[in-house]
């Protein structure tokens, strides 16, 4: 089954655009991870929060991706302007609209 | 922008697979009404939690989608298998991969 993922990040005032241009400019080597989406969007309810909404072939691969070079350099782009407040869900992928078939 | 929802709630003991099912059988008529994405999954820490995340054209065809025959119908059908915990969030969805582009 594959593995979503669903999480929020807090940037610090005045950053978060930055924090969302680094995230989105991480996304090209996903498909090649086991990535088939991720979708990054802003709460508009507060100027700070940050939502992803990801799908992975498998948690593996979501964990193996942390440690691809861009990504690491992206986390530490993105970091210090963080606040430090995260949140995160796990869920195992049921089916649904826009969510691919599992690789072969 | 679209719109983006996150969503979890919870099943009664035993009733899962059953909600789970309801919420993707009434999948087929959403892209008709505004929605590209509608992902369903279920945690894998419980046997209660369902989580959904969603992309719609807009809140307003998000929220026009609930009076739709199709969704009403499973609404009914799940409501009393649901404890009726639920947990939303709501963003602006800023790109990602998986994202399509906003319509003309």
């Amino acid at each position: 089954m594959m593995y979503g993922y669903l999480g929020s990040m807090k940037a610090k005032a005045g950053h978060r655009d930055e924090v969302v241009s680094i995230l989105l400019s991480a996304s090209d080597g996903l498909p090649s991870a086991g990535c088939s989406l991720y979708v990054v969007g802003v709460s508009e309810t507060d100027d700070q929060t940050i939502w992803v909404s990801e799908v992975w072939d498998s948690k593996e691969h979501h964990d193996a991706s942390l440690q691809l070079p861009e990504t690491r350099a992206a986390i530490s782009k993105a970091m210090p302007m963080l606040t430090g407040e995260f949140e995160s869900h796990e869920y195992a992928v049921a089916g649904g609209l826009g969510v691919p078939p599992m690789p072969a």
